[in-house]
């Protein structure tokens, strides 16, 4: 079942090595089909030269196998708390990438320094609070996905208009409407987080992008009158 | 029309993933011939992998397409601006570099620091100003190349002696006699802007390089009596 | 001899170059075979690009050769100071990877401020002190493993849940159940080292991991409960 | 003549690239023929990837063309001068590899932080000074070579002790008894220099290795009773 979906998720786990994200096995892909409320996510622990589309496995809006002989990444509850809560994603990626980690260890925002973030991210990409012992105790994986929403929610943002996350301590989670978007975003969060470190140590009195420029460019590639692309 | 122009251009583009410049699409490459005043540039968006020299778009002065399907570069107007004022100039690149874009949103002039810097620029790259709001909402591309022009205007730079400028919050352009003198110049650029952050890093009082030690290195490659290469 | 061991043994070699770990032929992996007592190391100093899996050196726990052409690796004798110590110990790693010696030359423990650290190390890795001029001058190589062990006892750590070490101005020294296992923790460890030196230069500030998560992420992939992987 | 030499110095010039030294054509190996006196070096600006063997040109000990077609490297008469002084010296490089460059620009010399420095140089790497513009406008490369020797005559160091120096805002030149071993001490002392670069901002205080475990590393590798390697 979900062949297709199946062979996307498939490709947007091999493009995350291939972009330095992920070193052995760590991060994951998944995608959902909205129309069945199924998600396809990356098995847990399997090697990225040998896995096959096939390995790709099926599992319910609860994070339950329906599918698949194998289990499923570790983190599938966060996953399936995101699509549950947000219908407008349809692909979640989640990494140690090397530079947005950083900043998750660190407990910072990441600001909107310059127009690489702009082009991808409308503002800060908010470094969501540790979990409480009582939420580590109750489900993990779950709570992560809570203290995710909650974080936006507390912030009054969009997930579209800022497609990602840092977990303090932990790392980054992107989305997107597709897994290939959600891929995008992550290439874009790991830059974005090195040029923002850099730029810092470089000046630490750097400023923000002016709010005419973080529109300019977020719009000029998002907004109704987009004229990026073709 | 100018199929080796085109040839030409599209090599150029192709130099920036494989000197680590861009990312995805990130990036531009264009050329001018200037006995026709008609330019080549890199579509907008388009997939490096799949790209043809074919696809490369032809533009007018004023960045008008005369020729080609694709959309051209939505940087298209800034590179008509540098061309129509620089008639020097053969061919522009612009990048989203790692450290020339540090650089760019620190709001740093480059200083020269060394002589893997003298070799090629002449002297700081600066760091133009942010544009106005009026600015943006006027004709964000067209004045983003007047404020180039502005700051060499300003410091009373020759183009071709300093070959690159930061766009502050943004990164640089660089150019050059021709498209592929321009991707040289971008990654030259790039690696002093690494070379001169970790000396400043490494020792705060760091020296800018001795003017007798940048003329000598400036000179012996571009100068009147250069003996360096064959 | 050991013709399995000495194949796994020459592919945790390799694997070090290919992960970035070792330049030309700084760094050494061994396993045991603790039915035999019979450690297999790399020989000193030959080149990766010819070397073969029959050029591995067969040598006792006091690391006499017991079968081999070649010299073994000049650090041989710290491997099998370790490997006679921890009986749980089958496959050791020593490299000179950027990061970790980095944290080696600082004189500092490596702290668990992530849980890419967590996933893989129990707590903070050990900087293990210089020696003395009185144990350089007895048996350099025998009393780094001396030091090793001295530094594991004063803290009450446990090689397995900390399967590495900081060598004060060398570099780091990982373990494992098989030397496939010390090649993981090499990198992990080299990853890690990177991360927390540019957490700290972020933020100064940025708080240890919460004894909550730390025990979350270890456990959850090498607890008694553990439901990472297959 | 002298093909095998011209072999040799080619393979060496290629390997700066393979191992992330030089970009372009920036950057030459050398070698001599110590019965001749006759030295083979890198011809100026000619690309690596249409570079032949032959394309090497033999100059004297005055850096004056006896064979080639191509104009030898800009910076010939540096290597003369270093050859013509210091008999024990068979291969020459010179490179602007990032994190020497760094320390080079820094006007710092760099200190034996690790046994990964003291493997291959018997100490801190001088920082030579900048020529004074009578140096410059008498013979700028040949007096680079006597500013080298100027540096090693008053700290009373021995060149294949320490075969590498940081010419201040410039970058490294290294050597030894062939071009290969120039080659291997180019890519030490960059991998040092980042090494110790980021060990200062992990640790401003970090410690010099003590004279214990230089000597220790230094002697096992080079020393008399040296034991490293086949």
């Amino acid at each position: 079942m979900l062949e297709q979906l199946k062979e996307e998720v498939y490709q947007a786990n091999l493009e995350l090595p291939k972009h330095g994200l992920v070193k052995f096995t760590w991060g994951n892909a998944s995608a959902i089909d909205r129309e069945r409320n199924l998600i396809v996510i990356k098995p847990s622990g399997v090697d990225y030269a040998t896995m096959k589309p096939s390995d790709m496995v099926v599992v319910d809006l609860e994070g339950n196998v329906v599918e698949g002989n194998l289990n499923p990444s570790s983190d599938t509850r966060t996953h399936a708390v995101l699509y549950k809560h947000y219908h407008e994603i349809g692909g979640i990626v989640h990494t140690h990438s090397t530079w947005a980690t950083i900043w998750a260890q660190a407990g910072l925002d990441l600001p909107a320094m310059g127009t690489t973030h702009a082009d991808n991210f409308y503002g800060s990409v908010p470094c969501a609070r540790f979990l409480t012992q009582a939420e580590i105790d109750r489900d993990y994986e779950a709570e992560t996905g809570h203290v995710i929403i909650e974080t936006f929610q507390q912030r009054n943002l969009n997930v579209l208009e800022v497609p990602g996350v840092l977990l303090k301590g932990h790392g980054p989670f992107t989305w997107g409407k597709s897994a290939e978007a959600a891929v995008i975003n992550s290439v874009v969060l790991d830059e974005v987080a090195k040029l923002n470190l850099f730029t810092r140590e470089l000046n630490s009195y750097a400023e923000k992008l002016p709010q005419g420029i973080l529109d300019k460019h977020y719009l000029r590639k998002h907004g109704k009158n987009a004229y990026y692309g073709q």
